[in-house]
């Protein structure tokens, strides 16, 4: 595919310094971009690169002095970039239909528009929406439902009766509605509770590679709208992760806690069970979240503290040892001169 | 199903306060409770949630003054409350017999009594006990054995020679007997250490989502009876694990350690290799141990303190900037004091 | 089969001591060890267990007096045992070819020495090397090469266009070329920023089970020769890591950061984006990396700190509680002695 710089600028709502008609016909990084290419940069220190590209035209925030490249001025040149990324890669939707190496329940419902890939399973009374996409390996349990536009990679398993919404991508190896972990003791040994909740998980969620999402003891599991998992992600029994938050790589959280909408988790994050955490709160990565967390906080640490606190805290952890020789030294002088204020006063 | 109060009280053990005579089809927790489920409560906290429930009946430790719903009471509810869910909830077995999208080889034993879905795979030699049920996507290898009345949900591999016991649940994308993690340095290059040991799992141990549990390199990595494992959990090569134990979610424990009985670990500790954990031993979450635990303790931290220890050092954490500050501050009336007493004696 | 102890001692470079027409048929740990076995011992502490061991001969790295087994002397007894275990172990390659229950594309090309197991998927385009062993549930996506003398274990995932070099062990459940975590914020929502690029993982690398290695924003997520992976490792679009590096289980690499050659980090370690480990850095158990890391260093902790200063603050770390009280003390006896010393003066 090809597009005018000018046509770009249409897409994304920007505005053409320069050359127009220059023919754009794909986006690259600054150093990897060749003729032909368009590139972008955000800020000042990507900006003194632009002077050696070879790529055919920037998208940037601002003009820029001394460039002759061509230029599309946007607000956001990474958020336009994206959009004219996805313009150049992605492939319209070609329905596939249903392999005849799948396996599909002849209970389940499958929309004629979607693609069913060789060694997928369609369990009884599932139901797979248009355009879905249902890669090698996939096992939808019976009952479970599929959206429209899903992308389903390969090895996912989605249980019994767990609910997909529109657009939801999940990436390879995750695992949508085991059972949750819930045991109670008699004796020594664990019984088990039988996890009999789903999981749902809205619109335009994307989950990464070999995530667990638990399905609910009772009621369910539930990510909501627009949320994003990186990969390895620990989600429990009865979590509700609310609107567009973001959850990176390897953070665990723990059964019937509630975050907000807007909410990021760095990595390595671990949040305990049964508490809420607020809009728009910020969690730094490796932190262990104990309690709740007010809305439109930044918290770092284990147990987490707010961020400026946490700063103060670890600036003064690595003079710990100082601090230590500090106070010997100072109990010393405080004797010597105990000593001599008493001595002068003949209590020595 | 349906079962009076009177019934489920005698499968539980418990003692009925009110009309034992009404019908009983399920079970909820007090809030998506409906008429004809019976919920349950443990503690002050949720009685009073009672008085407004729709259930018809309630699973209570005591007699709980005005409150006209029909009781069961019970030493422990929650643990009354999971069976007499499992009652409701668990399906008989019904042998499914071996589907011809499966493969198995012709040298595997397979019970008539087994249920092998589409897309398992059963290796050489590999054993399936009565009542198993071998899901989709599950990879038995060569020489594997599979006990009586397991359930292997999809995409769990299982390598060459790995056993498992009776009544062994393992949720999807579990990688058992895997190589442990064993390599020597020859200059810069690692040299692989062949891992020609084996995963021995006992009865009724449960594995969560996504776990990983390495074969030894000689003799057996060894998961004792009646164990449960959340999500992506990590064994590494030759650990072993004592019975009851528990493993919350994201837990490493690295080669050669060695847990007690009822041992539990909360979400992602890590343990190092070569330690032992003694009996009983509870270990805080995102701890990590780095040394050998006697019986009955409480750890947390990273490194791993006596419970009560680890508060009292916690506490004075979030006051280092204050303490530094006091130090200052003492330091310079210290000055100003031996100052002044030198110049009394005229030594300033 | 069975070697004498002399030509094994040839094969790994040794000198017998004793009878070296010892017949050996296998190596094993001194307390598994039994007749017909070698075994091997590093240091003193297991040399004493060597006397009571029923091996028919050990590997050791010294003379060692009263010990009346035949002793194969060799630098590093562990090497040696690694190799001579590989002899003993590995078998030969033998061809399996295309199942007839695999699935590969008319478009792929599959070396007619391969072996293609069972429910294994080979897309378009894509190229399986000599020898290659692809086995149950691997999906193979298009256009991705894989290098002879592979090893690709159940329900690996290998996204469109990645690329494995020669003698690669991939173990069960790991997903290569994922999208990287990228988003961009439009307003609340995030919008996805196409991963374009690829992974490429060079000769000799082995991988554990369930990792996670996205593909590259642009250009590719790059795994030198020779590195090694363990469990549930997440691995984030354009990193790289450098030859021969170590990375231990649980550990999460964020997006564009770089490794040098011969890294070791040890288990549940994180690292930030965009920073660069040097060469030979080994970096502890749960340590968080936010900074550069300068080549050869030793560091530890979250943050990370060089070792002995970690362990110097560490040292202070569980003696705070008694610093406070110390600190309190001090304050005490300086304001009785400022008042004595001003009361002295007429000021108090």
């Amino acid at each position: 595919m090809k597009r005018s710089l000018e046509s770009l600028a249409r897409e994304v709502g920007g505005k053409v310094i320069g050359d127009g008609s220059v023919v754009i016909s794909g986006l690259a990084g600054i150093e990897g971009a060749q003729k032909g290419d368009i590139t972008f940069a955000s800020n000042e220190r990507f900006f003194a690169l632009l002077k050696e590209t070879t790529a055919s035209a920037a998208i940037v925030p601002q003009e820029i002095a001394n460039l002759s490249l061509p230029l599309l001025i946007v607000k956001n040149p990474l958020l336009a970039a994206a959009k004219i990324l996805a313009l150049f890669t992605l492939r319209p939707y070609v329905a596939g239909g249903v392999s005849e190496m799948a396996w599909v329940s002849p209970s389940a419902k499958v929309s004629t528009d979607a693609t069913i890939h060789p060694f997928a399973s369609i369990g009884d009374e599932a139901e797979i929406g248009p355009r879905a996409i249902i890669h090698p390996f996939v096992s939808i349990g019976p009952q479970a439902l599929i959206g429209e536009d899903c992308v389903i990679h390969p090895h996912v398993a989605i249980y019994r009766g767990c609910v997909l919404g529109k657009r939801v991508i999940v990436h390879a190896g995750t695992i949508i509605g085991a059972d949750g972990f819930g045991f109670v003791k008699e004796g020594e040994a664990n019984v088990k509770i039988p996890q009999v909740g789903i999981v749902e998980i809205e619109d335009d969620v994307e989950i990464g590679a070999n995530c667990c999402i638990d399905r609910a003891t009772f009621g369910k599991t539930l990510i909501k709208k627009g949320v994003k998992f990186d990969n390895l992600v620990q989600i429990g029994h009865n979590v509700q992760i609310g609107e567009h938050s973001i959850i990176v790589s390897q953070v665990g959280i723990s059964g019937s806690t509630k975050l907000g909408r807007n909410v990021i988790l760095a990595g390595q994050v671990g949040v305990v069970d049964h508490v809420e955490i607020g809009d728009n709160v910020m969690v730094g990565a490796q932190s262990g979240i104990h309690t709740d967390v007010p809305p439109h906080q930044v918290v770092v640490g284990s147990p987490a503290l707010p961020h400026r606190q946490f700063l103060r805290v670890a600036a003064v952890w690595t003079k710990l040892p100082e601090m230590k020789r500090g106070l010997d030294r100072v109990r010393k002088r405080l004797e010597a001169l105990e000593k001599k204020v008493g001595k002068e006063k003949g209590e020595a």
